[in-house]
């Protein structure tokens, strides 16, 4: 009965939380205590199989294909990430923000692959996220307002519950707010650890 | 490799939110586009499928069955509805709001036959709910008030995010406040179109 | 067609909503009514399992097991309490806050097994749990701020409406104010009885 020798944990976060900031400075720490991890993102995984298989020439490509081929190569990803060396941390979407709405990052047949550990939300708060993305008021659209950007962290934090209970993975809320990227990033570290 | 050319979806929306003035609305909108959408109301179909079986004589035997019998009705609705010809809005409850708590609308045992591609939730502010459904003070009972209207609309959304890991449906949160039921109408045709 | 005759109902609630005093009560009306419940605590049935297979020798010794023992523990405890006699309410946790994240309590492997007709989430404030805490200003460490408890029962809502999919059970939420623990009681009887 030994501690389990590999952890897949998954990294999330919308644009301007400060994701991939928090996510190398968690790594580096733990680099120095001797543990490392392989970051990983969803998506490349995702277009390097489409390639190899003649599906897409290139990334625009991805978008054109109907769903089933999508799932298809999305549950390949998985299979192909969950077969990798090492310890992994994955980089990918909660939810994807689309015209038709919130699609899940990780849907069933992505989990039932993928068998994440524990998942990540980094956040900060809507109104530092929209000064990060360089929304002043005078261009941004409805959908960057303080809002929608509540709504879209706010689903992330319900289908990260629901990603639990398929896998029994940890979910970690690991808040960013300006000058306190150290303390996000121990956070970060404690979940990998 | 064809773009998927059936349509599954489902719109939710407590009562006041105003779900079937934006969803006949969006329907009007889509039609002048050339897209069909056949409306189909959830409980309908359960009755219609309870009668022809000699379960049920009337709508009110629906609530005297056994939860196993309403299972095998809700499990039989989904997949005649799967099984309906062209694009299919279903008109459905994302909770059911009972004596018991809240009750998932589409339990595993739905979504697993009936695959719906996208879930739709009209949302109002719950002061503004509380106003249409026409609650003044006076007579307002505990479970009217604006802080368990605000409540139910959380669970929904909450249960349509585990209801995406399921299928892999995108989820659309659309506000529908007062005057803007043009805005709520095209937000909800752009998931159907 | 019967009603069905056995309940097996989930309450949960962190500490300071008052949990265990709202069930109590609530079995106390039940019981004047001639409706009987037991009470049985997840966590020790999973020891009582660990320590007949010769697995663990006390408490102290179930942390130290390894994921799979774990989930296989957890597994067998689902389905010793899915087989017991009677009315059955679940004393457990519905997420538990770890180092590495909230850890949800009710995980698929257990949900397929223990099959609840009820969850019912114990809720109070997050400044009076606080307070019921004993979080005096000076000594309250960052973890057991209001804002965290709060995040911890928006986690418990979230993954109950996760539960409720896999089940079909209904999820109900009863707040515990100071001086309202008869509305409490009475609340959660409704959903017993």
């Amino acid at each position: 009965m030994l501690v389990d020798a590999k952890m897949i944990a998954v990294v999330t976060g919308i644009p301007g939380t400060g994701k991939t900031t928090v996510a190398n400075k968690a790594m580096d720490l733990l680099r120095k205590e001797g543990i490392d991890y392989e970051m990983v993102t969803y998506g490349t995984v995702m277009i390097e199989i489409a390639k190899s298989k003649g599906i897409v020439g290139n990334r625009d490509d991805m978008r054109k294909l109907d769903s089933e081929t999508q799932r298809m190569i999305q549950e390949l990803a998985a299979e192909n990430i969950a077969g990798m060396e090492g310890n992994i941390l994955v980089d990918t979407h909660c939810t994807i923000k689309t015209p038709r709405g919130y699609l899940p990052g990780l849907p069933e047949w992505v989990l039932r692959k993928l068998k994440p550990d524990a998942v990540i939300l980094i956040e900060a708060t809507p109104k530092e996220i929209s000064t990060r993305r360089g929304c002043d008021k005078s261009r941004s659209r409805d959908d960057e307002s303080v809002e929608w950007i509540a709504l879209h962290q706010e689903m992330n934090r319900n289908i990260s519950a629901a990603y639990s209970v398929f896998t029994g993975a940890t979910v970690k809320v690991i808040q960013n707010p300006q000058g306190k990227i150290e303390e996000a990033a121990e956070a970060m570290a404690e979940v990998l650890r």
